[in-house]
């Protein structure tokens, strides 16, 4: 294979309780990339549509990516990078990890599978480690394997697959400010109270449950968020209101989408999702804050070959 | 039913990474109580053997367990309980949990069961804050419900019931030096570093998923603790030690059993159970320090009639 075209998706990390350890896929919100074999021995990202990002491989989070994987084999083939940006930077969807995920899965593919898709994530948490200064893995690891992965550790890297219940639908709702996570992050403290950390990983604990039980009801309890929401939403205009509109809408929980600005509305089904989208499009509206939408399933398989 | 003969089993709270959210229930470690109707309208503690405990009802943990049961259904009939003491108070393993939660199973199933047993919770943790001065439920929940439980919320109660890999095998060792609740919390810090909570939380929710898997490397490598076992563990004679004994003889985890002095190992099957216990209780004769030491499956089903 000398070329081949990928969709890379959108991610929602940290999901209220588990911040930095968990996130899940998303579905029809995500870039579309094109990667072929080149003879020049180097990695060269020739295109960039819909989004104004660096060029220079080295600047770049797929090139990066790429880079780590190819170091690791001491492979000197080189490749052509095109990315059709959909996801905006600085949204909190998981852009960079998307660009990351999806080259170095196109590149292992074209290399006919040297790694498989768990190993690739040490390298596209290269490409995290260049856009926010942390390469952490709790997008990309959901952008390469789908569903809901659980990061266990880092120091050894141990990811977990859970499993996704099926009628679980995310309205995603991204103002248009922009919020880098570095910026988000310096703004954490750096001790908690230990009666806060206890109600989350009781709260983490019951959404694992949640997931391989299925019940819904529990997932919705469980996505409250002691540490890291009362800090983090400040950033984020009309975030109290838009939550009651949300849960007030049959919303089964609603929380920051990974660093921000991005929140999500977790639902159970498409008739509630849609009228949950609804209803926060219109407060919004309202507001007259700028806005994308989107509403999606849970994506199972992570990247797909277009 | 005018009387009722119980076991009531000691249980392990904690669990490494899940301090006050995840307990699980022992079998063949516990108390045997008899309980039975006065008709003096009054609770009464006629008995108790094996120990030295309060016999006023007000000062004893099924004493205050039983009396809040009976004012919430504003009863006045009366009972008598004798208790065999078979678990040391500030052991760690759930001394006063088995008491609290023992007594309110026998006078609910004597008074025709008004509660599902997961309604009794609350009164049982009368009980435990009597005994600790904090009414904590990741004793006596296990106890009363059987298998591995989380209290993902105090306000209001919520308990998750998981499931019990049928190969885990807990041993247990109780170095004969009191360490009271009260005291081992009160050496814990109000803070914790956030990266040490999350780290907490990626090893609490790893061990829920290893429970539902039945990965007994997972659940092995998830009984970590960052947090609460660098404190405790210097109340605890030759703890790392102890630890290095146990894991080298094919334990899967080891750590400190609710809040001390006990400590378990975590082990998967029958024969590494028998050897575990075997290395750990040469180690402590050797220290010269007296012990209890128990090897039990886990209890699925929590308080049995005898």
């Amino acid at each position: 294979m000398e070329e081949i075209k990928i969709f890379a998706p959108a991610t929602l990390a940290n999901l209220s309780c588990g911040f930095d350890v968990l996130g899940c896929c998303l579905d029809n919100v995500g870039d579309e990339m094109y990667i072929k074999k080149n003879n020049v021995n180097q990695v060269r990202i020739t295109r960039i549509t819909g989004q104004v990002l660096p060029m220079e491989t080295l600047n770049n989070v797929a090139g990066v990516a790429v880079q780590a994987l190819l170091e690791n084999l001491n492979s000197t083939q080189g490749f052509d990078i095109e990315i059709d940006k959909h996801i905006k930077p600085g949204s909190g969807i998981g852009s960079s990890a998307a660009s990351s995920a999806g080259a170095v899965y196109a590149v292992n593919k074209l290399l006919e599978e040297p790694f498989t898709i768990k190993e690739l994530i040490p390298f596209a948490m290269e490409g995290e480690r260049l856009a926010s200064g942390n390469a952490h893995a709790d997008n990309v690891a959901p952008a390469l394997m789908g569903g809901f992965n659980l990061v266990r550790s880092y120091q050894p890297l141990e990811v977990v697959s859970l499993p996704s219940p099926p009628q679980l639908r995310v309205v995603i709702l991204h103002p248009l400010i922009e919020l880098k996570t570095k910026d988000s992050r310096s703004i954490l403290k750096q001790s908690v109270y230990l009666k806060d950390a206890v109600s989350q990983w009781g709260n983490l604990g019951a959404l694992i449950s949640a997931l391989y039980t299925e019940d819904y009801e529990l997932l919705g309890r469980s996505l409250e968020d002691k540490i890291i929401e009362p800090v983090r939403s400040i950033l984020i205009p009309f975030f109290d209101d838009l939550k009651k509109v949300a849960l007030e809408n049959g919303a089964l929980g609603f929380g920051i989408s990974g660093s921000g600005p991005s929140v999500f509305a977790m639902c159970k089904g498409d008739t509630v999702a849609a009228s949950v989208k609804e209803a926060m499009q219109l407060f919004y509206q309202e507001k007259g804050i700028d806005f994308d939408l989107h509403q999606s399933e849970i994506n199972t398989q992570g990247i797909k070959i277009l």
